[in-house]
């Protein structure tokens, strides 16, 4: 229970309207509050129907200017979304770590762990492990020999890290993942297809998080690195040697082939494909389901299989659907050409 | 081993040829039974060569009219495949379930557990834990904190099922699939992704089926949720906030962007990709690769990146191939036609 | 530590040109190797910067003739990158299998294990299971009822292999990889999706290798067959059925429809989809994303959506980008032709 005067210190908010000594006991979409909830409204889809929304108080931007009155108290923010989930995890506070190893997890020899970490049921920890301190490593997840696991780092059930894994702090590892299986590479001979081994690992950011059941092969030799700050959604697959800068955002279903690096701040969407040794700039933002095999600048938005400047896809996308017709009228095209062409001759 | 008199018995099926004191002992596929063995055949493909299968009885739709003789015995039957899988089953039974609580599962506290279920071996389950009667949950699978598992769920090996997720009965989750990982939200701030504490939950509806590797993500703030009756295939990746309704099939690698409201009874085909905060309508089928960007009504048929019609899409299709050779006929055309031009001015 | 003229034995390499004495002690990528390293060059983009890499060897072609000299030392071979990884094993051998069953593993009743297999911490084994000699079966790993394990095989952290699997020698499931799912098959019922008893088994090849979070669904009735030396990268998704040939690979991200069949040596390019009840001849090869929905002879090499011939292809993706373009000409051209009609009229 908060008081919307708490909300608006936790928030460094100021009060655009309503009672500040209202009570807020939950919080809620904008659609679903009701009356004791707290809810935020950014895109102008929302703020135009302030008046629709059930909820007791709403966070909305500072560059907001009510237009008349409501029944929500409002509370002008220079980041409503981002207070609004502070708010969240002050109502919901994660559940305090209790330090310790569950005894049916198995631990290797030689583990570091530091201060305050959590090792739960049925885990497995190879030997020569680093764990740092505040880390949870949850139920039935593996963690393979010489793999380093930073400060804060959550590894969430049936995930798996291969040897010599090096996480930095803070990363979050959803259930699933596979980081460090080997790399897609092999030498072929007389038809045959003989494995290379893999002697690269994987190296994560601080503050990373990847997705469930995504897969992040290591390097073949040498290293396959994701910066800090990146956020994989799940399914993602990244291939050996891939670099990805910090705080790009990899989302559903994306598949980076082989030794290709990507920029920082850079948005691939889902179900996106790039090739291999290709270079992603930053700042670029490739598009849903595009088809990458070249080289994109830095900035560059582009789009569609094979891909092309985004604004160019938009009028290709416009235009494939009416291709049947344009097909017709050429072919009619055809015949009124020929038949003047032998009027003319006539 | 069945008699034909037997399987016409347990399937509510006639005799339109053949002796009814035939021993059946196995079942097999149209191309691949023996003498020995009932199969069934429903499309024209098959019952056009009903005199080719070696099988010793073959189940039949009942609007079928044999024009020869066949070896075969034919029963016919309104379902010939649902037909044929009751005798599977009345063939291969399901081994019973035996009672109990493998001594390497880890069981949290406060678990509440129904008549005739079995937890196996190395498998973990968190505190507050509710399972119904008659489910099993296999090996090495998870099942977090104060979830709920209703009657004869079964819950395959390496299953993640987060906390609080909320299972109907009847309910099967194959291997690797992941319930209720943290969507992929965050907030903005100054070039950093702000991680959103994840407080929804996931619900799936009774009889539903959740294929291998396949992972649903919890509601941002509310629910995810899975009509009874819903069947996914293998990797499909369904994001927080998607709502399914009852019957729909969900086919392999299909990707349902965040937000996303789809009908009861819909068809999304292979690979195909929804965006978010979309509605696909009731009986709507989206094609296979089809790049759904925009609402789809009930009961339209969908093709094609991005989508349209699917009649359209199959008209594209045929054009697709042909476009090098339009362009070239449109530059000759343009080159024709400045000549008339050309020669009219003179 | 090597010598390279220990290199050159182990290899069958010649010397052409540099120090046979020269000590190596690592391994590295052309553009990563130090003065102590060996690396390889095969693609002319290597070989002509040969004199840009800081590698003390280099393993090139047989066929390379060097036009001036080089700091490094150069090893012929017939095929270089084979011969890298090869000495690349040399210097870091695999760990050698500690024999021996982990306490902490579950062991169902009537296991056949070979001599030196490993099974390790929390892994799982059904009943009726038959195991190799020389196995490493990892931690968290899941083996179901009546499956073999061929000799040699390496099963991989959080492995499922769900019962009656059959894989031959030396295959090597990596980690959160699905072997022998239900397929996605149900008997429509009153509108409703009834589950069919899969009765059906996978076959998994000698030599080969199955990415991560790859799936393989077991036969509705009958084998899945995955042939010797394929290689599947990972999220690969392959349904119940399917029969895949030797040598064959496929690429991250396809997905194979159910009842499909591919040849030998076959190349499957990453996200491509294949649908159900094909056939893909031997040594075909299919591009990325490509969505194949029929027959694709042998030797063909087919791209695009839907799938054409691949020099066909390579046309259209030129012309795509220039629809909006080809569009408007057709518009413009069409008033030219309708007023030189019209003249002529009048």
């Amino acid at each position: 229970m908060l008081k919307v005067q708490k909300i608006v210190e936790l928030t460094d908010s100021s009060i655009a309207a309503g009672d500040p000594g209202l009570k807020i006991s939950g919080i809620s979409s904008f659609d679903d509050a009701g009356p004791d909830d707290l809810t935020f409204a950014v895109e102008t889809a929302y703020l135009s129907r302030l008046d629709q929304t059930r909820a007791g108080a709403v966070l909305v931007p500072d560059s907001f200017s009510p237009e008349k009155r409501y029944k929500a108290a409002l509370l002008k923010n220079p980041n409503p979304k981002l207070s609004f989930f502070k708010i969240v995890e002050h109502l919901y506070p994660a559940p305090k770590l209790k330090e310790g190893i569950h005894p049916s997890a198995v631990i290797g020899e030689n583990l570091t762990i530091g201060k305050g970490s959590c090792i739960d049921a049925n885990a497995t920890i190879g030997r020569d492990v680093t764990i740092g301190a505040g880390v949870h490593i949850m139920a039935n997840a593996y963690v393979g020999d010489g793999s380093t696991i930073g400060d804060g780092c959550e590894i969430k059930p049936n995930v798996t890290i291969m040897e010599r894994s090096c996480l930095g702090q803070k990363v979050i590892i959803h259930s699933g993942a596979v980081v460090g299986s080997d790399g897609y590479g092999f030498a072929q001979n007389n038809g045959e297809h003989n494995k290379l081994i893999h002697t690269g690992y994987v190296d994560i950011g601080d503050n990373a998080e990847i997705g469930a059941c995504t897969t992040i092969d290591r390097g073949t030799l040498g290293v396959t690195r994701i910066g800090s700050g990146v956020k994989t959604d799940n399914q993602v697959h990244i291939a050996h040697n891939v670099k990805i800068g910090n705080n790009t955002l990899v989302v559903a279903q994306v598949g980076i082939a082989g030794s290709t690096t990507v920029g920082d701040n850079v948005i691939i969407a889902g179900k996106a494909g790039i090739s291999g040794h290709l270079t992603i700039g930053d700042n670029a933002i490739v598009g849903p389901y595009a088809g990458v095999s070249a080289d994109v600048p830095p900035g560059e938005i582009v789009s569609g299989i094979p891909h092309m400047p985004h604004k160019t896809w938009l009028k290709v996308a416009n235009v494939i659907s009416r291709l049947p017709g344009m097909r017709t009228k050429l072919l009619s095209m055809d015949k009124r050409l020929k038949r003047m062409e032998s009027d003319k001759t006539e």
